[in-house]
């Protein structure tokens, strides 16, 4: 909205909280919360239904989880094994994993730049399994049935003179997997959400989101197979937050004076800068784990019809 | 400076342009510019000279140079060479070089937070003489004269149970140095300055400075050698940012007005952020590269009498 | 050779030595050696002519070009700059340069192991081109004709679970590159040539070399487009250092005598072992930039027919 | 010990196996060991009581406390916490805990070189008391008692142009421990006890110990305090897998014949390379984070007289 100061979120929840904001209810799109007090853990699911929905909200048609876990940037084994838990549920009610299924993982994001590292870590704390089975059987890993899990970091463009999508597709076809889990680092607009929530979404990823502003997306329609887009906001668009500081002075003025004031009021060196928690560095590793944990503890058994 | 929304730099040129955006004459402070169009280099000497002068400027009487390049951030090595001759010959001002010295470089800042590693990773780059001269003499390295530089990384107070002071100021009193080199991550108010400014002060590093907010400082009162200064701001406090863009909005209103206001618009989830350019990651290497070569430029040879 | 303590070389070179040793000429192999005494480099280029050759070397027929450089583990930026040189020329006596071209550069190995990290490193110092191509075309790069360079860093199988050749063989038909360059980590059996070497072949990576013992190759009987293998020697096996030091002991021995004398001799632990020199870190990172510098130069410019 | 070829270890154990080899009695040397067969830890306790002893083991009067545990190098939670476990309670027998006591952990070693990173890891991973208890005192804590811990990764004389023993010096003299326990990666003679052997000693370091070589010593002799030394066999001298392995070949030479016959043999190359497992860079994660948690456990309480 507001011209080019259109306030980016990668987060359907935020784009939600939106309309829940301005009282406004909207057709197509079903929202449901679950909040566990004991584990201080909020689980919202926004089910956009039709093309309407889809519209509105400015994202496809889906499910779209986000689980909201406060103390997920402080070191605390317990509540994290919780929130994997919290991740491994949903994925078994998005991905039918009730048969072997044979998962590819793909790590997206830059490595050489923490806040974007999201990705890339979580496919490095994660047990393959695929080439064992290849190679022993199932038998070489003493169970019956099992899920083949492979993993790939395939690096930004500016890395690879590659689109994400050319490599991940190349793969696909080559391996042919059942299912595709991209995991990214998302750009969100509240910095109260930053390091502390999840997404999980069975839309895949769509182009200009992510903290590295992917050219392409990774979706069921170019890959040709399910995709599961798991997400965590790193960081807020510097603009955002003069933005959303001035929200309710703005109130007052119509849609041209608010851009005029907008252009005015923020320096252009903001444009490509972002606002990160001063120990991203440590959050990043604890959230990658949480979240590997999570799909480990999800693929680890086949689930029993 | 609005109660607790003081805007915080740790560069006195940006303390100096409060005052000239006021349009008001600080006495007891001399400033000098000078820009090199050729270069695109800008140099800036401030010089407090009086209690007075201290006083209005909020810092310690002494000079304080700040170089301004704006191509800091780009790997261009001509460029890169230019600047590090400009620290080279501030600091040959600033020390006397003309005897042998000894010199001990600190890296100071905390090498797992990208934004406040830049200390550390200059004394990395930088080359160590002093075990050499101490071995061998002066002939081990083919000099007839030459300066003994040794460093320290010497972490931050998390990470080491002690103050850097303690760190700084034991190992100080062992190997007596004739002076100190101290880096540092620092804050800057303007998102602008960001990763193309160096500061270098005679008057050493100052409580609550830096990116990861020392609780000591390094000054010749507590070490009991002179001690230089050098610092980069690599981030800007998140709230500052929002301060700023709403400057001009807050100027029709009185102080105490504008504290409330601000203490309504600023979000209590700003104050542990901070804004950063998505490539600090890269910035950080080339900036720390750039001034270790400075000091390597400076300490290379004995200025004749 | 010696039944299961059959000495491991990646090299052709030394290949070819064991046979000087032996003063047997072998049929179907040509050795053209060229050694520049200002510059310190020697250049040997074996080519394995027939399948009687392939067969007395234990290597597929083809060019196995070995640049010796016996200061590449020093940092020495102009001798490095001369070597990159070396390996640029010789990169265009294989490869066809004068259209212009797509490669595939392919980083293999471990990253989280030092001595199989050169692939990575070498990938990660390259310059790309084939994205800028694709959405700027030739004049936003400001050149007539270019090549098109890409890369990739597929992980190793038990970090993916994927056989390196499929990730390789699923990008290269989506990208479609003319020619693909596989640099990986191999492992000598001659400590002296440690970080000091470089082979060049245009038979690609077969199976079972390197330091990390991939089970696939890369080859054009595989990818369906050329492949050049450049690889450096980081390791000796360490069972090879023992076997070596008792070489002319063995001499007097049959080969039954010798298979026992070993296996007595030879401790079991040390067959997960290798020997590697202290420095492998930083030598490491030295000898990719010296490999990506000379694939950068090569690559530069299209050569005129 | 065949002149230049000395065989170098820097573990006790190994050092009085020689003579068990030989079958001699040691004067002034108590040897007592125990096995947990349900742990599978062998604790090994070699006291040096006299001179004699000390002359004849080659290293000073002391308690060297050995812990052998095979499955050190994989990735076992419970294992790892029963090695942590032993190594507190061996610390808690060699330092006087009943009392609230100031520690100083030294993480000697070079962190560039991943064999020589063991002592600077195990710093990373403590938890640091002592500045938290001077500013909020033990109430800050929720204890009653509590020693106060503190850290400092020095670096190696290369990185920093001072020895380590005076940084190491300068901050006890300045902050005043009680005691000082220095980390250290060390070699060992034979390749079947890397990475899974601790020693413990509370003779401190001494000179020409340690993967990295350093020049001098930390003892209660420089340092004025007590000094631990904890080790962990990271590397082997490829030059002395070459010589045990022929070490009964020579045993029918007289020691002129020995040395002539190694001189031969050992390639010079050999004497800048280390034996190391494949696995080192994983394997040094694991060690250091068992034995900063057998600190953690070890400070973690004040023992009740």
């Amino acid at each position: 909205m507001l011209g080019s100061y259109r306030v980016r979120t990668d987060l359907a929840l935020e784009a939600r909280e939106r309309f829940t904001e301005e009282h406004v209810e909207v057709r197509g799109v079903e929202v449901c919360e679950d909040y566990n007090e004991e584990k201080d853990i909020r689980t919202t699911v926004v089910k956009i239904c039709t093309e309407n929905g889809a519209k509105a909200m400015g994202r496809p048609q889906g499910n779209y989880i986000t689980i909201e876990a406060p103390h997920l940037s402080i070191p605390d084994e317990d509540y994290h094994r919780e929130v994997s838990e919290e991740v491994a549920h949903h994925l078994r009610q998005l991905v039918d994993l009730k048969n072997e299924k044979s998962i590819l993982v793909v790590g997206l994001g830059n490595q050489a730049i923490t806040a974007d590292s999201l990705g890339p870590h979580v496919v490095e704390n994660l047990k393959m399994t695929r080439h064992i089975i290849r190679e022993y059987g199932l038998k070489g890993l003493g169970e019956e049935h099992m899920h083949r899990t492979s993993g790939i970091i395939p690096g930004v463009m500016a890395q690879t003179g590659m689109e994400t999508s050319e490599i991940v597709e190349g793969i696909v076809s080559e391996t042919k997997p059942d299912v595709v889990i991209a995991i990214d680092a998302l750009a969100a607009r509240s910095v109260k959400r930053l390091n502390r929530t999840i997404q999980i979404t069975d839309t895949g990823i769509h182009p200009g989101s992510g903290v590295g502003n992917h050219r392409n997306g990774l979706t069921e329609e170019n890959l040709q197979v399910k995709v599961i887009g798991i997400g965590v906001p790193t960081v807020v668009d510097a603009a955002t937050i003069v933005h959303d500081s001035m929200a309710h002075l703005l109130d007052t003025l119509d849609e041209a004076e608010q851009k005029e004031f907008l252009e005015e009021m923020i320096s252009p060196h903001l444009h490509s800068m972002f606002v990160t928690p001063k120990d991203v560095d440590e959050t990043v590793k604890y959230l990658s784990f949480t979240i590997s944990e999570g799909l480990n503890l999800a693929f680890s058994r086949v689930d029993e019809g």
